[in-house]
């Protein structure tokens, strides 16, 4: 069960042992890195080597064919894929509004300068493989692709069984709008995206989650490709006041634990009764949750409860903490959105579960942990779009600027950067 | 001298070789990591062991003082101040239309939804010592953080001969708004500001240029912290017609190349024979240049020279290369910009010299390097804020949103998501 903690403990002794990003293993860093370097030496030959024996598949060809993407839509039930088209579509409309335009800073006869935002020109995703399907992780990375702009997204997902793609996927990235979908697995996928083979065009970016093994893959080949982060364990941090529900706020705590062992759950309760009773829920619930064994191992072993003297207190045990998630569930709870500095998304009123969000409402679910969330951001359209400055300066706007410029120069003692101003002026 | 390239070996051979990112010397990384470890274990008692080692400077206190910092004012020349106020109001001009604010994506009795805009709230500043001082770096990385609205900007740089920092810094620091600066360097100033100590307060992000040291200790502390990026060598790429004049795109290619020897200076011309009497200028101004030695190194080991067909031609292969800067020196040049894809910062016609970039026009010099271009961006008032999403549903609207939700959750074999939204509607 999970363990309560005193606002002083928590601050003191939980909040930095959770904020500390978690090394790779060594040894994982050396099979990759030698199949990474295998996958530039021999390109295709390597990759289906890999794939026939990490995924027990041995096939001409990776690509997934048209026909193979067509007929996944028989694979998959009605109600998914309406259930997948609505998501998309309230994804789409949330970061359609994250657009924006190249920008026009100062326009004169003499200066013009701005910024120009340009789309990343080939993206790959991975998408992992497993007992289950990720179909939302295909419509969170896609989707903002496709609305930059982005050219070719190319997704990549391990075979199942030796076989096929699993066709929800499929169907998800025909709904995303992903151009190109390989049979590849693991390291091996990230190392074909980074570097590219005579069948796979290299990526500019990759982007999605994956295994320890995807995880160094990805910090390895950073660089080369950008990526788009290396996400630690799934975290929710929920602030409750005696306005909350007990079996709601339960049910949210299990909903983070049930993602694996390592997922993090923590309570923020203004109220010691409601916390008790709280505490009480879990258990209850947790009783008849088909993946009861790995929410119970999370919640004993990664989770906090902190009763706390007041929300602000909570807010600033959250703000230290920086969560990926957070929930807040009080009266007038839109009112305390002003309060937060540090987290990757947030779940506010007594009806918004991070489950809805997770899925559907529209925000990005691909999130900064481990208290990343102090500098940096959920995946938006940003991430596939790319900024780059211009100037135009007239010959007089140059020798307006040119005093300063050469006494800046030779201050760092940089006089070819002098001579270059100079040397258009002299005539 | 320059070597040329074809077309040809340019695009399949140099390309590919000089966007390829350099991994650190592995006993550079070792001694970082130690000095790190040391620094977190043993806090200001390391700091100072260091600074006296590798700075010689030993003193109870390694802040820069109210005092130091007002002295330092009359030790710099006044043409230099008005010099850093002019570029500090032109960066400033430029880095204010950035600015955002928190968005709202949609807003209904049912649904409220958005970004928040949120800046870091303490930032650290690394500025190279050596030979000699770069008053634009504290410029280019401070002013843009102190827009965003960054609480704490915290510097840190070298004291020169053990002694003081140069008073050029203290006086560019406080024009762009630098609260706090430190006498400490090298990797021991990025564990500082990593982890902080008994003096130091940890910061959230750190920006700033340096050694192999400094570059290996920003790899190392990424994840605990955010950084901008591991710059690699500099890069100029200069597109050139018939109208271009040889003596401006020589000292072009020379300002680049006296950065270090490392440094990339790479030509593309539309003419033979201008081609040639720009190769013949650049032996000319290069016999004058202070930096002589430097130039002439960088030019023969790391320049290249393209005889191009066509301008298109040119810019196929610069979008390729993805260079950190860009000149086109073209008849119309205003109008190729929308040819640009990949690129640092443009400079756009005759008049516009990097070295306006590099010190005064105000767009940012802190660009990617190396192709990387072609998925990042230069430093910008974005690389201070946070974007966090926000959700509210009512009751309504999980009612509304809940067959879908629960739909996608079971597909993905997550029973505890379903329930968290179940529960909120069965009573």
């Amino acid at each position: 069960m999970i363990r309560q903690y005193s606002q002083k403990e928590f601050k003191e002794a939980f909040i930095a042992a959770k904020t500390k990003k978690q090394p790779f293993d060594s040894d994982v860093l050396q099979t990759v890195k030698h199949i990474l370097d295998d996958i530039r030496n021999r390109g295709d030959e390597a990759v289906k080597e890999y794939t026939k024996k990490f995924d027990g598949l041995a096939a001409a060809s990776l690509l997934v064919s048209k026909k193979e993407r067509e007929n996944a839509w028989n694979d998959v039930a009605p109600e998914v894929i309406t259930a997948l088209k609505k998501a998309a579509d309230n994804i789409r409309s949330f970061h359609s509004k994250q657009l924006q335009t190249s920008r026009v800073m100062e326009m004169t006869d003499d200066i013009v300068s701005g910024q120009l935002f340009r789309p990343l020109e080939r993206v790959g995703i991975y998408v992992p493989g497993g007992k289950a399907s990720y179909p939302s992780t295909v419509l969170m990375n896609a989707i903002p692709a496709k609305l930059a702009g982005v050219k070719k997204i190319v997704m990549t997902t391990p075979a199942r069984d030796g076989k096929n793609i699993p066709p929800v996927l499929s169907v998800a990235a025909d709904i995303a709008g992903v151009d190109t979908i390989y049979k590849i697995g693991g390291s091996q996928a990230i190392g074909a995206l980074a570097y590219g083979t005579e069948q796979i065009e290299a990526v500019d970016k990759i982007v999605g989650p994956g295994n320890a093994y995807v995880a160094a893959a990805k910090s390895l080949v950073f660089g080369d490709v950008g990526i788009d982060m290396i996400a630690g364990p799934s975290e929710v941090a929920i602030i409750v006041d005696e306005s909350a529900h007990p079996p709601y706020v339960a049910a949210d705590l299990i909903a983070q634990a049930e993602h694996d062992e390592k997922a993090r759950s923590f309570l923020f309760c203004t109220s010691k009764a409601l916390l008790a009773k709280t505490l009480e829920e879990v258990k209850r619930q947790c009783e008849e949750l088909p993946r009861k064994d790995i929410a119970e191992i999370s919640l004993a072993n990664e989770g906090a409860a902190v009763l706390v003297d007041t929300i602000d207190e909570a807010f600033s045990l959250v703000n230290a903490l920086a969560p990926e998630h957070l929930e807040i569930q009080t009266k007038n709870a839109l009112h305390h959105l002003s309060k937060v500095k540090n987290a990757g998304s947030v779940f506010i009123g007594h009806h918004t579960p991070e489950a809805v969000g997770d899925y559907f409402a529209g925000p990005n679910h691909v999130l900064p942990t481990v208290g990343t969330a102090r500098f940096s951001s959920g995946l938006s359209v940003d991430d596939f779009i790319k900024k780059t400055t211009y100037v135009y300066y007239s010959e007089n706007a140059l020798r307006q600027a040119a005093p300063y410029v050469e006494t800046l120069a030779q201050e760092e003692e940089l006089d070819g950067h002098a001579r270059a101003v100079k040397v258009r002026l002299e005539q």
